[in-house]
């Protein structure tokens, strides 16, 4: 095991130099494509470069290294994650995933394997800058160019952004899978506190909860806060805060179900005026579709009934509906194996959370292990992982690289 | 009244113009001191030098233009309001009350009085961008000078965009009202519905209701949308939202309390991540200062219960503690007259709004005369006014010159 502690180690210190590269001074913080993540990608090609892959950067900004297989048409495993952050992120959400499959590239050392390795930064995983998460791993699953005529904040497209990072938006459909795929597999943290409370270093997800994103817009009327008599006014904050009140009632009575209103612009949003204007995002999971949808209905109801007794107008847009996700059954056991011949308790679970791996598994078979998540701290500064964690998935990543050479076999 | 009339419609075009000088295209915004408030300033400028005005520009931004009397020991009579605006606001809210002033002026043509008139052009009476209404007026009643030390959301003071403009902080006292002072009139559009249900074009305020201003803060945990349950969360936004409902229902119970949470900003703001800190603006009036002063206790106690059963801290600064205040009795009633001989209506209310006139009147007789909003709208790009009234007003406050000045006789 010490040698797998050193490597972890190592592998944390690296996530941590990558937490200084941000858009954000003080604070960890990387959209899609933004300047830092360039400085990403030197530091991320640097080191595969040293290890003897193949670099390049695809037309979604995902950065690729290829280690060829003993044959040049050996079939490719894919291992990989993001490393994109949501605003004033942790260090290891997604980072961890691709510098543990770089590491393991390093662990092989010359050692020659029947398959070719394909490590893949995701450039875009969270959703932030366009409200649509997985750019990176659609562009691998091929349906990302759907997506170019999106627009961020400042009316930017997703292919404007592309370009402006030197790319071509063209070239989307050569970042797509091609030729043989043995599969997909992404470290990830557990990013909440079910390890934690088994007193568990490693899970393996058997799949991935459904969800849903919308946003929504309620239409009041802006007016002078001290004039305005309460009965007359037609106040979109109001409006909404009943509702956020009644979104969290509905995820308090529905079990396992998570409703998320995240982000709110208020406007005009000064003290003295009566809000007009109010957009709120909504994030619905549950790994039951059907209950995830039933819950969506009864939400968006709310909406409408508040809005109504109000005299407000509700509209809103939904910007992902992504079916929960199980793993591939191959690579569920393969991973099985890989945790127990390394010496760790193998614990299935679901993941609460999406993941580049739910549009990976449409297109390949797709396998996650979850690295215990302190505190079950996430989007957070202080998210952490623990050396002994990150060296067990380390040692059962390698073990897993073992078995897939000995299904191909 | 023809003659008035045409007068009026000349206001509304200027308003209108002045309206083009904006922080942000597409939309009236003008805070303390931005490049468009320099806009302002020559326009208005090269209007009151046409009439022979002494033009200066005080310590506090304010655009000054005095008309001396017949004698240079004549008291001075104030006339003004402020060239500010909310975001996204409409053309007449403040600006009307200037360019009435100096239109009044112009109507005057080569009459002498027995009094000087000083048009006050106020730099800043929203508290938009440093949260503290009034740092035009409050310069002149000599209780600027400790504002100039806060900070706007870009960290910079109230000194540095007074330094930025151009001008001296350092010359502050300069700008405080001296020598003899007959008193200050503001013109101002009403804001609020109530001239407009009893069909009538102008209003002489009796008082003004006291204000009262605080900034809140809830503070949970920012955590991943998709993996913390319910019971786990600390979501500053959903109890942000509870207590927004709370106010609310405290504006409903209490007659003629206005209760406004008008901004709010949400941290970190992704709709994936739980909210871990918000920010909201909390506005309290009431004509009585106890019943205002019970509300806040009421609310602050409700956002302390809020956040205790919710695992938040709430914290809390206040920002403005305006006592209501009486216009000067001798004023008002030289506005009687003087709207009675104009040959309108009579009318006192007391106005719901905080205006400079607040300011003012702690330094010398101050009276204010609304003019009925349409709609009952402002704070809103639709505001507007209508030519008879802007003629009434400006014909009731020619009359009110000649009041004043049989006052001093």
């Amino acid at each position: 095991m010490d040698h797998w502690i050193e490597r972890a180690e190592k592998v944390i210190e690296r996530c941590r130099e990558i937490a200084c590269f941000t858009d954000e001074p003080g604070h960890i913080t990387r959209t899609f494509l933004s300047p830092a993540t360039r400085e990403v990608h030197a530091y991320l090609r640097r080191w595969m470069e040293e290890l003897g892959l193949a670099v390049r950067v695809d037309a979604a900004g995902n950065l690729r290294g290829l280690r060829a297989g003993l044959n040049p048409h050996d079939p490719i495993l894919y291992l990989g994650s993001h490393i994109d952050t949501v605003p004033h992120a942790g260090a290891f959400d997604g980072v961890l995933g691709v510098v543990m499959a770089i590491a393991l590239v390093e662990a092989l050392e010359n050692r020659g394997v029947r398959f070719g390795i394909e490590v893949l930064a995701f450039s875009e995983e969270e959703g932030v800058r366009f409200g649509v998460p997985f750019l990176g791993s659609r562009a691998l699953a091929g349906t990302a160019a759907e997506l170019l005529s999106l627009a961020d904040a400042q009316g930017l497209t997703v292919a404007d952004a592309v370009r402006e990072f030197g790319l071509d938006p063209a070239r989307l459909p050569e970042a797509a899978m091609s030729g043989s795929v043995l599969g997909y597999l992404e470290f990830h943290i557990e990013q909440g506190p079910v390890l934690e409370s088994l007193d568990l270093p490693l899970g393996i997800v058997e799949s991935i909860a459904g969800q849903s994103r919308f946003e929504m817009v309620f239409e009041g009327r802006a007016n002078h806060a001290g004039t305005t008599p309460v009965a007359l006014r037609r106040d979109a904050l109001a409006g909404a805060a009943e509702w956020i009140s009644r979104v969290e009632r509905e995820a308090c009575t529905t079990p396992d179900l998570r409703a998320t209103v995240g982000s709110l612009d208020v406007q005009p949003g000064a003290s003295n005026v009566i809000p007009g204007r109010v957009c709120a995002t909504l994030d619905v999971r549950h790994t039951s579709d059907e209950v995830r949808h039933r819950a969506i209905t009864t939400l968006l109801d709310s909406a409408t009934q508040v809005a109504e007794r109000r005299g407000l107008e509700v509209t809103w847009a939904q910007r992902l509906d992504q079916p929960a996700t199980p793993m591939h059954p191959t690579m569920i056991a393969a991973m099985e194996r890989a945790v127990a011949r390394a010496g760790f308790p193998v614990h299935r679970m679901a993941s609460g959370a999406g993941h580049d791996a739910m549009i990976m598994a449409a297109k390949c078979p797709a396998a996650m292990l979850f690295v215990r998540s302190p505190g079950g701290l996430s989007h957070h500064p202080e998210e952490t992982v623990l050396p002994e964690d990150v060296a067990a998935a380390l040692a059962a990543g390698f073990r897993f690289l073992e078995e897939v050479e000995a299904l191909g076999a």
